[in-house]
């Protein structure tokens, strides 16, 4: 029997923690019981948990519950929660993996605290500078991976480099059957545009691309982001941050101005009966539920972090995910594609 | 009788031109024609506009049409064309203003050129270091100022501080009964967050902001872009061209898969005749048309770039842009928040 695929899982972390991060873990478990696969830790108050448990049906043998003490507040700061956290559940989340119980962590908690805790205990591989913060992106044909979407403000062209090796084997980890196409975000696609850091990051994925598990498409525009021909989308952590927050606050606009006009006299709303089915499909094809999950590449292992406002699908979908990376071997992937490096190249 | 407001128009600039033009110029004149305080003048091939504009019924007291040689193309660089681009209807468009002849240059061609020559003819401002390309954006509470969008790759916190009052008195000069509330596009709204430029930014509008014609309303996250608390978006040319073609993209996503989720079956079919009217209105309000018009600021006077693309209902708000900029005083309003400048502060 190969080895059980291990997430450990912050139970207390984000809105409504416990409960619906159990009803997240039920949706993943009706799902996937017949694989027989995989194993869940919940880090928690036990107390709390065997509590909420009882409401689920789960079978016994899939979960563990480790207790701890503490749970890292939304209001706590990086700086305070180091000192606080250690009894937390999302501390001793992380540490599992040290410790060899778990492949991965999933924590909807506070990011910053995730962020600056994950490279204290995990530490940053060998090849690589600087962590970033990659998420799903829906496009035409299906999603994209982009990053890095807020962990460094600035980066230079090693730093862009480096995401797009881990960007494309995160993509490949999670589509095993598709192939990785890389692109930097740009305000132009001639090869002339940009900063200088884009232009020697361009110079370098184009001698890279021959001997590697991705291919280069040189440079995408913002309005090229969801067009699907490109799927893995590397650019820094600002640029990155505001694109993503714009997509959403439009794709808002957009809906909400929308859901005014379909419903502001009585023959819009006559129309509606006609296209329910329809319109939800419409909807469920947006719902950002599907793209919960952004996940934190670099370190000696993986932790993703879900939204802390998400709904039971979205915390769903971010488990479903969580176990897609160990499957499709991450971490192997990662190493294989910055292998060049260890060359001294 | 006050001076009357003269608009230099590249007749030849964008795609289809010169008819896309005139037809964007009658609905100007049909719906302006009563205020008698504007006039036109028409760069371009004057056999080629005596001909077109027999097909339009222009009272001629209103147009003037000025013979230029060459027309700049879509294929020159600022390198060529500089060379290549005096005869052309866009440089004596520019040139218009630095000869007394106009107020204001629209141009739907060639972007970079047009920059490029307008710097060179018009001249910077002494108090500004660069220019910026400002556009107008929808939000809930109507449209805002976004800059720059492009014409600076990098900026610094004097850059920054420069575009947030020119920003603001563009702002003033098109919507002059509203108050300009001036923010910069962050990732987090805590002071802490972002670049040192950014940061330094904030200080020097805040300290300003007791004296000048704005109000600084902080830092704003690219998903408060569009819900109109504040409506003079200040940011990087880089970050500003990502944010602005990434909700062109995100939006055309969206009403791509609306589309074809409201043509899917019968049903959604029927469900249109019904909605017919309100998806117009819904279509209408997100109309990029009304849009178009991106204006260069900074210079001795002011430039518009209408989209090469656009519609003639797109060109003829760009033209009333011009028109409202004018009227509204851009160029006073921008030395008046440039004062400081003059005071050595």
């Amino acid at each position: 029997m190969t080895k059980k695929i291990t997430i450990a899982i912050d139970a207390m972390g984000g809105d409504n923690a416990p409960r619906k991060n159990l009803e997240g873990l039920e949706i993943f478990v009706k799902k996937n019981l017949k694989k027989k696969d995989f194993h869940i830790i919940l880090y928690g108050n036990k107390e709390i948990l065997d509590k909420e448990i009882k409401n689920f049906n789960f079978p016994l043998e899939i979960i563990d519950i480790i207790h701890t003490e503490n749970v890292v507040s939304d209001e706590e700061t990086p700086l305070t929660a180091i000192k606080n956290s250690k009894n937390s559940s999302m501390w001793n989340a992380v540490k599992s993996q040290i410790e060899g119980k778990a492949d991965i962590t999933l924590s909807a908690g506070n990011t910053g605290v995730l962020l600056v805790i994950s490279k204290m205990i995990l530490k940053m591989m060998k090849e690589v500078s600087k962590p970033a913060l990659a998420g799903l992106w829906p496009s035409k044909k299906g999603m994209s991976v982009v990053l890095d979407l807020g962990a460094n403000i600035e980066c230079d062209d090693k730093n862009l480099v480096d995401f797009s090796e881990m960007g494309a084997a995160l993509y490949k980890s999670i589509f095993p059957n598709q192939q990785p196409y890389v692109s930097l975000l740009n305000i132009g696609s001639e090869e002339i545009k940009g900063t200088e850091h884009l232009k020697k990051a361009y110079t370098k994925l184009s001698e890279l691309s021959n001997e590697s598990n991705f291919l280069f498409n040189g440079y995408i525009e913002g309005n090229q982001l969801m067009d699907g021909k490109t799927n893995v989308i590397v650019t820094d952590g600002f640029t990155g941050n505001v694109a993503l927050k714009t997509a959403e606050g439009t794709a808002k606009f957009i809906t909400d101005s929308l859901k005014a006009s379909l419903t502001e006299n009585i023959l819009s709303k006559i129309s509606l009966i006609f296209s329910y089915f329809s319109l939800k499909r419409f909807k469920s094809r947006l719902d950002p539920s599907k793209y919960n999950g952004a996940i934190f590449l670099g370190l000696s292992g993986p932790v993703v972090k879900s939204h802390g406002g998400t709904n039971a699908l979205g915390f769903y979908y971010s488990i479903d995910l969580c176990y897609r990376i160990i499957k499709g071997d991450l971490m192997n992937e990662i190493k294989s594609n910055l292998k060049h490096l260890d060359a001294g190249n």
